[in-house]
């Protein structure tokens, strides 16, 4: 931490600075510059400080961080890759795992004509909604437990894992029994009741980015998983919001790279809720695999026309079946298979 | 909701559309322009259907609302303002209401010297909290139980109202024993299984925006808490995440006036939270009541320096009790009273 | 600047950011820490330094700045309040300046009539545009040279000194004969050849904010101005750009006290441009008076339904009188005058 | 255009509107529904019409557009793709176009080293800047004149077309003698009047996003250039300002395809700026080449480290021969070659 500060500080002022970093532990150097004082204040824990217990001493201009306050999800912490293994299927290494379904379970026919789809595509892991969360309270809300029903039913037709998302933590015990893989919606990025409760499942979980959460509190949400001895943590870039209209949220596909860099953990995209529009997510899903993303979550549905939640951006098994003939060769230019 | 064919859509793909709203029980008006065909869908819930319904249709080019997706918090449902009673103190009148407290309870001793400072410079109303959700699970959480009592204890003695943050659906109950006002996080206004737990309280609460929250999703979040019977509800802006860096989040003074034009709840405004430092809270305290603003919900901490939370965000007593001076004749300026 | 180490960076590699900085005539300080070596780089020239010739140097993890990279404008480098005087009238001290009139000069009688109205309800200079930077080329781009012969007429008639807006930097001569105050538009704040004529012209200027900039990239588009030895700087506070799309742009109340505090530079608003609808513009005006704006720029029409130009976004003669009344004693709560 | 009346407007009111409409040439539909009166205003110039002509009538509730403001850009104008040529060089077909070089040029040898690396390894555009916009007045600006000597030279001597940014609208003669193509940098987007300037000179240009511009802005202000009857004008999407910091720009890969969805322009990408560090160039490249771009604009420079403006983004000849490389396959998979 860098305590910059005023011009015309006194050496008192440089003084409690020094003090009050030393009661808690930290090592203190001092820079006498020739404008202003600057104080640098190391130790393994000062991301986790809040700045405010330096910026309010008199004297102080101003205080940057130079750790970051997350750690668990950090390279430095565990500098090789993290593998999320799911029933034998690893997130992370050589394969690029396509999961992909309908937005919600709506019906048994609807979804077991979609996984037998989706599979016979090459997707390896099969999602579904059965807790919707929705903007408007009018709206859908998903099937709920018959639902999760139908998705354990076709989980054991076709031999395939599930991923169902999670909207209160009081359901994980519950929803666990009947899916392979927790999902964090981008709403409830910073929901730490529920991030504490999966953290305690163990559960694999995908955890999608809040959709104004910096890469830094999107790493540090991931913590609070890591915190509570969960490692299977996959993250998921589903788009920012932003001042362009055109489409729904703006992919980061910057985050990719970032990600990598950073952290230990695997990230794979959503260009289905990004896009918001059906005709632009092979184009996103293409640039995603290029830029050393780990897998895709794509929504699919048998009849968009007839979908009763966001048919709009779903592929038809069509589509999603050309799309990925095209991205096979795209990854192995980056080395991976699908 | 317009639905714009495309150029060359066949007077077969028009009927498709006619036909399709018509099975929903719209009315429809055709409008064969020069350059493309416009088909308009109306009735009283078209703000509620997806427009999915008719994106994916053929020969359709584009959909536009007309309806917004919120309704009970619309000014068009219920046109008259409405007013929030607290034990008898009236949110949304000619009374300007001043909620302040520190932003978390951290000891009797604490609490006990804030709600005395703020109740005698003439808030009405002592924030604190005993659930924090903080962004990394290794900063302080909150008292919990222990500060609930303690915020009991300060109502008790100071005959003051008590507002509280909730985080999870399953303590709404008893939460509601202790605080007169529920407060939503802004990390979780879309946190629908809390909006629907608090609109079922029917306690009167103060549902901050959502950090990216347009205002529209904000008011369709209102509609989770009207819809299940509470009237109770009061907005609260606290600034929205913008490309800025100088403050923690952007006021977004402008919400007020069209809160007021779209809505008829009450708006309150966080410029503690918005500002991240104490030095710039007054300015945007004042721009608040001069924008029509029914209320402040402000951060005050005995010493600061001390404090375990946001303490760079807090103003001492004295800071307090300056402003509320200030304010009152500008709130005398646009017809309240503090 | 604060060069961060990368961990197991080597001894030669602090050596080599140590003697990069010495030869830049820069003084250096070393902390040897537990998990990193910083280095801190200090001298009254590093705002001015790119960050990327340490960046790049091996062995660096990161760089932070902390001089920023304006100068000139800032209240280190000039610690009272700077004030603008434009025919006696100064911008910056008790006065609070209203600046208003049409968004367009369109013809002699509406330019009159606009002036007449203004100056009797209190405003002190006439605004109006000759040639209007239009987003689409299909829209009416100005009077141009016509436009100025009437401001100039309306400046004589009237004794009320005029501004208006420069587009083309060699056109900055020409407008100077016509205007008392040049402005340059948001979307100009960092057209640099523009900024240096007008810097050279020692005209007094309002330099409005880019509608994504930064406060910190405003100051230093303002030092482009203050470099050439042109003290008559006002900045222009009118929105910003961001997600919510309720109002044109999201006016940022919180520049006025971060500027107060950062710069001495006088601050005045606009919040026409950024509410982009007449019927937010008065909510938005007094909160501006209220945070400590020196003045606004507001959009008058004698017949907004018929006006060319950004029509709904002005006010009526009668509701800016109307404006101006509320606004005095809103004025006097924060020790100013209109 | 779509005018939707009040709830309770009167007949009168909907004729005012009606009769408005008519008298400027466009046709009408009315829609008498059961909640409001909706009035749809058909012809094909309504993209150019201001809304608040509609908006400010009584009884008036809202007004929407269907026809974007744009038109020249617009694919419904020209369906086909267009191609620009470059000295035989087709941008927008099927070869993936590659222009490289330094941000800045420094001197004819690190010029001409940059060139001789950058064709060698198959980019077949050279960049360079002459003129540099700097966010600071105390930065380096460029070598100006000198500088287009020497890209005049390096074309030469290489027999490669040169690309370089042109600031002020009365330079673009001059430059044009030095350079094949014509720069409008991001900071300039709606500098009009460099915009007209370039258009009138029918050089082959790009045309940057402005970094907090709609793709509805970007495309109506290629109309400026094209309205002066220029048809040889490539996008340039490099990144949007958002509140993500850990790059400088966020790269909105969803551009792509919708430009080429909504416009027959071809469009290249900037990952050097939009990231800011060059590790993180590769990845940003490769996800533009599979998205669909047409071709990417790249930083080189022969020493980073010494580079006067913006080392930190540029890539190494080495590490640029390895991406070109590395970006083959990735051109081949969506059918095109580098």
């Amino acid at each position: 931490m860098i305590v910059e500060m005023k011009k015309g500080a006194t050496p008192e002022d440089v003084d409690v600075v020094v003090q009050r970093a030393k009661s808690l532990g930290m090592s203190v150097q001092l820079n006498l510059g020739t404008d202003k004082t600057v104080v640098a204040i190391l130790g393994s824990s000062t991301g986790q400080l809040p700045i405010d217990i330096f910026a309010l001493l008199p004297g102080v201009d101003n205080v940057a961080r130079i750790m970051k306050p997350y750690k668990l999800a950090s390279r430095e912490f565990k500098p090789e890759d993290s593998l999320v293994s799911i029933n034998g299927i690893e997130v992370g290494g050589k394969r690029f795992v396509v999961m992909a379904g309908p937005c919600a379970v709506e019906s048994e026919e609807q979804l077991m004509k979609a996984v037998a789809a989706v599979k016979e595509s090459g997707a390896c892991v099969v999602r579904g909604g059965a807790f919707k969360p929705r903007t408007s309270p009018f709206s859908f809300q998903g099937l709920e437990k018959a639902g999760l029903e139908l998705l354990a039913l076709a989980r054991e037709r076709f031999g395939i894992p599930v991923i169902t998302e999670v909207v209160d933590p009081h359901d994980v015990t519950q929803i666990s029994k009947y899916a392979d893989i927790l999902q964090v919606g981008a709403r409830n990025m910073q929901n730490f009741a529920l991030l504490t409760e999966i953290g305690k499942s163990k559960r694999p979980v995908v955890l999608k980015r809040g959709l104004s959460s910096t890469i830094t509190e999107w790493l540090t949400a991931a913590d609070y998983l890591l915190a509570e001895g969960n490692n299977q943590v996959i993250l998921c870039e589903r788009g920012i919001r932003t001042f362009e209209d055109s489409i729904r949220f703006s992919l980061d596909i910057s985050s990719i790279p970032v990600i990598k860099k950073v952290s230990h953990l695997p990230i794979i995209v959503d260009p289905s809720h990004a896009a918001g529009h059906y005709s632009l997510v092979p184009a996103m899903a293409k640039a995603a695999v290029a830029a050393g993303a780990d897998g895709l979550l794509i929504e699919v549905h048998p009849n968009p026309k007839e979908a009763l939640v966001d048919g709009l951006q779903s592929l038809t098994p069509s589509d999603f079946a050309r799309l990925m003939e095209e991205l096979r060769p795209i990854a192995k230019s980056v080395g991976r298979y699908i």
